[in-house]
């Protein structure tokens, strides 16, 4: 577990000392225990201010770490209040793909105030990484590896890495490459220890390592990562220098965003990522307002579809109680077969190119749904307008259940082939549509089967 | 990228072979090239004699690792169709977590077949993991991993992980334990070969490990990996003795699958894992008919609320042009503020002591949507019946969208205090409720302007 009550108590004692009823000593010891996720995480509550104080009371070597596990608008925040040494410090002690992290969350201008503070070489990095598109794997990488020469002897590779370890993330994984930088194979620190001393790198390498080119997205290195139980990905230009390693620990991030954003879309929201917990009214209402204005203008063809059949419906107004039930059992269908949809895009279980055979499937699978649900719907109807009416609500519901399904299945892949989001099919996007399919449909079987018989 | 070319190609290649269009030696030499998780993907087109076929023919030392990446559905019938000995090496050959979620996956009396080919020790080690509880810490964790003595120095380590390599699934990451097996520490391999010879494993390790409980659930266990940015977790029972350790490869599976299963959940379907590849029409049938059952007798009561406004809606049938408009715009608004909510709980980004300070600014949020949403309807409603219309058109979408909006927030809330999983808080059951609280809202509103006015 997360020690959840643990953070709580530490968010406790940060407050009581931004209130200065507890003394920076005190609060220093008890903070020698805590790591430093849990202290970013407690601090989430503390004013701009009583951030940078505690900052400046914790010991200089894990400042960098704590500010590395902030928000970036906090981190940016921070930056302008903090002593300027102490901010330089702090951003001089960040590992690359943070700093990519923190200056891609703020623009360019602003990032003035970010940049004036680093040293020339990390600013140079850092502009490097930011050349690469936004959500590549030169975004999410760290330029940071060790790389050996392929004819060197494990002793020899070992001592390199010994000498060298501060200057990668991990050296867990080790690259190989040719004198130009071209990436060659990959190894592992457990090979070198395990292999005999004189053997060369070479000989150990898997010479025909997983890579990632560096413009590819960072969901497809995700699913690489995954696909291939890697704990690093090497990254290489188009003449396969290697230029960086992407790791797990950042695709996990990555995993979870992308989900989050899926998720999202498919309730009908911005994709824009919003922290729920901190996030203004304001900007929820940008994140949601644009999707439901789209529907309620969806819904002029709703209103006109009703609209249509007021002749019907004043003849029978007992078919209005059962509109919502019909086009809301469309859109559930729908919704339903949206969401299996687009999830199962996402996570790869199929292809585009196998609409054809699940959608005569969903074909199956809808009208199996939508006798039953009709047969339920069929008693309701009994029970309010008799025979007639359960008889249209019946075959109204097979039809509105199959017509609904049908978009539900189909919206995913056609904006995949228009290489749009497949999320973009909304639950309130299908539902919106069954509505109005919905309507026609009930409206029209019913009014087919009202002028059929002589009296309702 | 997956080489879904290079897997399409092969999936060729294969489909040749079982047609015995192509040889047994051709093949070979081509698959030496391709990793085994290709192998596993390209194999899911083959029927399952193709599959035993392809597995005889691969060379012993591939055959396990190939094996091990198929699905547990697979595994188990291809157990069944392999020569025996070929089984017995197969299944010898996986890793302990690998086989538990094959036992696990099958029941008790289809299990026998796979556990009268295994050795006594795995039969016993099996045994042991599947006592845990399901989705359990325990039933994630491979319990084969390295344990260092305090005691000894780094050269003493090394001498040991060498030795004894072979039995752990990683040795980057290496456990302390002290003479009775409880964990007090862990250190890396990396700790090992940059300290000096003569320092003792005790001085290098991190003597506070976050760690698991043996009972904890796997999603608790993601979580901590994920925040602590770890590895590998220590897995401990209640004595603080280690069990096992759990693998960040494992976690972004669980990851994975948790996402899905919300987003199924959210999307109204069963929870119950279904690969929308594989699945038959019955599988999907089962997954989707509970839910949308429940919702059509749930529209009883939206047809009761429409049939108590008989009268209304006899007197003014235009009233009925706007109900899908309404009732939708509701449930719109009620799936967005359901699914932010139920993801922001899922990711830990608020949690349930957070509803009253949420629910102030949902309410903030949902008035601002309802009224720019109110506005816009209301220019339909004029165009469609004048002013009057309009008027109660606006008035209806603002305490409709409020409503809708209070009741996806606040359920997600709710079922997390009744130790309920918020996702069940679906989109189509949150529309559902909409539907029905909209259609008393909206006729209940035109009710009361009608009765208070002389004439439509």
């Amino acid at each position: 577990m997360i020690p959840t009550e643990t953070i709580e108590q530490l968010a406790d004692q940060l407050a009581r000392f931004e209130r200065e009823e507890l003394e920076a000593d005190a609060l220093c010891d008890d903070l020698a225990a805590v790591r430093d996720q849990d202290i970013a995480r407690a601090m989430k509550e503390l004013s701009i201010e009583g951030m940078a104080r505690l900052l400046g009371i914790l010991p200089d070597e894990r400042r960098a770490g704590v500010f590395g596990f902030l928000e970036p608008e906090t981190q940016y925040v921070l930056v302008e209040t903090l002593d300027e040494a102490i901010a330089r410090e702090v951003l001089e002690g960040q590992r690359p793909d943070n700093l990519t992290a923190l200056l891609e969350h703020i623009g360019t201008e602003e990032g003035e105030s970010v940049v004036r503070l680093l040293s020339p070489h990390r600013v140079q990095q850092a502009l490097r990484l930011l050349g690469y598109p936004p959500e590549s794997a030169g975004r999410l990488m760290t330029p940071e590896f060790i790389s050996l020469h392929p004819g060197w002897t494990l002793a020899r590779a070992l001592e390199y890495v010994q000498q060298h370890a501060g200057r990668s993330e991990t050296i867990d994984t080790l690259y190989v490459t040719d004198a130009r930088g071209r990436l060659l194979g990959w190894t592992g620190l457990r090979k070198l220890v395990l292999g005999a001393p004189g053997a060369t790198v070479e000989s150990l390498m898997d010479s025909e390592p997983v890579h990632a080119m560096v413009g590819d997205d960072r969901e497809e290195v995700a699913r690489q990562i995954q696909h291939y139980d890697l704990t690093a990905l090497p990254v290489v230009d188009e003449a396969g220098v290697l230029l960086g390693m992407v790791t797990i620990d950042d695709v996990m991030d990555v995993v979870e965003e992308e989900a989050t954003e899926d998720i999202h879309k498919l309730g009908g929201l911005g994709a824009k990522q919003v922290s729920l917990r901190g996030a203004s009214i304001l900007d929820l209402f940008k994140k949601r307002i644009g999707w439901l204005l789209m529907l309620v203008f969806l819904a002029i063809f709703a209103a006109g579809a009703v609209s249509a059949f007021e002749e019907t419906l004043e003849a029978a107004v007992v078919l209005s109680f059962f509109l919502p039930l019909i086009i809301g059992s469309g859109g559930n269908a729908g919704s339903q077969g949206a969401t299996m949809m687009v999830r199962a895009l996402a996570t790869g279980d199929v292809s585009s190119g196998d609409w054809a055979r699940l959608w005569g499937r969903e074909l199956g699978v809808a009208t199996a749904l939508g006798v039953t649900m009709g047969a339920a719907a069929w008693g309701i109807g009994l029970f309010y307008g008799g025979t007639m009416l359960a008889n249209v609500v019946f075959v109204s519901m097979i039809a509105v259940v199959v017509f609904g399904s049908m978009v539900g299945m189909l919206l995913p892949f056609l904006l995949t082939r228009l290489k749009l989001d497949p999320a973009t099919a909304s639950t309130p996007l299908i539902t919106s549509i069954a509505d109005i399919g919905g309507i026609l449909i009930y409206f029209g079987i019913a009014s087919a089967w009202i002028s059929a018989t002589p009296s309702v």
